[in-house]
């Protein structure tokens, strides 16, 4: 019998675990071609609208592959249900056999992207930040402003969101965990005063336009992992001194750069990968006046790490 | 929580359907467009040698979406463990939430696979059938064997396979299935004499040659489900008179009929898709010396027919 891991036991897990670095590791391991990622597997549904996305793979020196089952159904708030559903699988890389299921309903998805973002911020993005801006209220918003809290000291945090209650909450949420949180009803202000921007919406119609954007600002675009979605202009990729993509092959057929490619606002040949930029980070430093676009679209390696990561802990 | 199936109860489900009916309307279902079923996801592995498939859809009525895992490790029985692992996984359409986890360690997968050769022998073979002969002596010979008891009345089975040891535990296994079953240790001889011609090993140097296969031979091809396995010549499919796929577009890319047609042996205007076979079983039925390859690369759509059939079940 496999192990099966509850969410409860796995979040205790989280808190023990330094998740920006394995997340970093998971990234180098990942753009040093230490992993085998086959693309991922998509399902979509229309009625309700819903996405599942299928991630799955292995390093090459690890002894587990891992898949990951994961959806978000954006109806299912009002149905008081979590949007991110889903679970990971452990197997074993000598047999096939499984060895954990663990049961997260999407959730070590949430933290792992949430990881991700504020690990980009934490490398990447350079030192003096004075305000936040987040864009949306949903579970990944509160990821995102969670994992953060390891990543800078600012705690200054500003919130866009279309629905103004669901906004107040998130506000609410973020207070408690330590920030000076704020609601800005106009998008384009919020934008034109932050030096991070942190996107976690499914919208297709993107929110923030080009012209709104200053220099020195530092866009983490979370919410875009498909074909359709996005969130940022793509004008703003074209002239950013940086695009980074977490996987230049998953680039090509979804997320803000795949949007951006195919309006011809960007070559490929511009967009660098998050694992090489965190093998260099001097390098890759924002520097005072750049703006940087990070875009997660969300790579297996990271399902990997953290499922691993959790499974090997002396529970 | 979703609920968790351990083998023993699916097995004993399994005995109260007809699995034969299930993979019949499955099929029907997926050829006639009732179904959305993207492509496999492959995970492959050297050391040991191994592959896993990711299958994964849903029925446009239906209520739930399937992934499945299924793995072959073909040194696991040098470990005490069978070569096929895996699990199958139902998810709500409507919310994403996992609905139950199917414990299976891959073997719905073995008996969905026996009981589409099983199927395929039933309604499109010609009914007259003096000899049986399964090539292997493995997991999936067991289970087309087993199958079959519910296909035919033809008890005469021979059995050709590389190990003569495995070939002797088989025997006896479908010995005591009510089978008058033997061992041929010539290849040739065994594919001469046979109307049904079931081949179920993971081989990528094809057993069966063109000049052995006479008019009247019926060959259900179930090992090949990669884009290098192949157990039977490409010029049986050049030369039938009917090449029948599970899967149109699965057999562009794994498979003996992707085999046939990377060696130029056949025309994909000529492989009909099973489904539709299904649907007009007075036409597309054998004739007395018609040759048939029905090629089984496995479909999702056959693991969302087995699990929902189980997990619908009054357990």
């Amino acid at each position: 019998m496999p192990v099966i891991l509850p969410w409860p036991e796995m979040e205790k897990c989280l808190k023990e675990v330094d998740l920006i670095e394995i997340m970093k590791n998971a990234f180098v391991a990942y753009s040093s071609g230490q992993s085998i990622i086959p693309p991922v597997g998509e399902l979509n549904f229309t009625n309700p609208p819903g996405d599942v996305h299928i991630k799955y793979g292995y390093l090459r020196d690890g002894s587990q592959y891992v898949v990951k089952i994961a959806s978000g159904f954006y109806n299912n708030p009002a149905l008081g249900l979590a949007s991110s559903q889903g679970l990971m699988l452990l197997f074993s890389k000598k047999t096939g056999c499984l060895d954990a299921i663990l049961l997260d309903d999407g959730r070590l998805t949430d933290a792992r992207t949430g990881a991700a973002g504020a690990m980009s911020v934490f490398y990447l993005a350079k030192p003096d930040i004075s305000q936040i801006l987040i864009i949306g209220a949903g579970t990944q918003a509160r990821e995102q402003a969670k994992a953060l809290l390891q990543a800078t000291s600012c705690r200054d945090l500003i919130i866009w969101a279309r629905d103004r209650n669901k906004a107040n909450q998130m506000i609410t949420d973020a207070q408690k965990m330590g920030y000076r949180a704020s609601f800005v009803a106009d998008c384009k202000t919020a934008v034109g005063t932050a030096d991070i921007i942190i996107t976690t919406t499914p919208t297709t119609q993107y929110l923030i336009h080009d012209d709104w954007v200053k220099p020195g600002t530092f866009i983490v675009a979370v919410g875009s992992d498909t074909a359709e979605k996005q969130e940022v202009d793509s004008a703003v990729l074209g002239r950013a001194d940086r695009v980074i993509a977490d996987s230049l092959s998953q680039a090509k057929n979804r997320g803000e750069i795949y949007r951006a490619f195919t309006s011809g606002h960007l070559e490929f040949s511009k967009v660098d990968e998050l694992g090489q930029c965190l093998e260099n980070i001097d390098a890759y430093r924002q520097q005072e006046n750049e703006i940087y676009v990070v875009d997660l679209t969300g790579v297996a390696v990271q399902d990997l790490a953290i499922a691993t990561a959790i499974f090997t802990m002396d529970r």
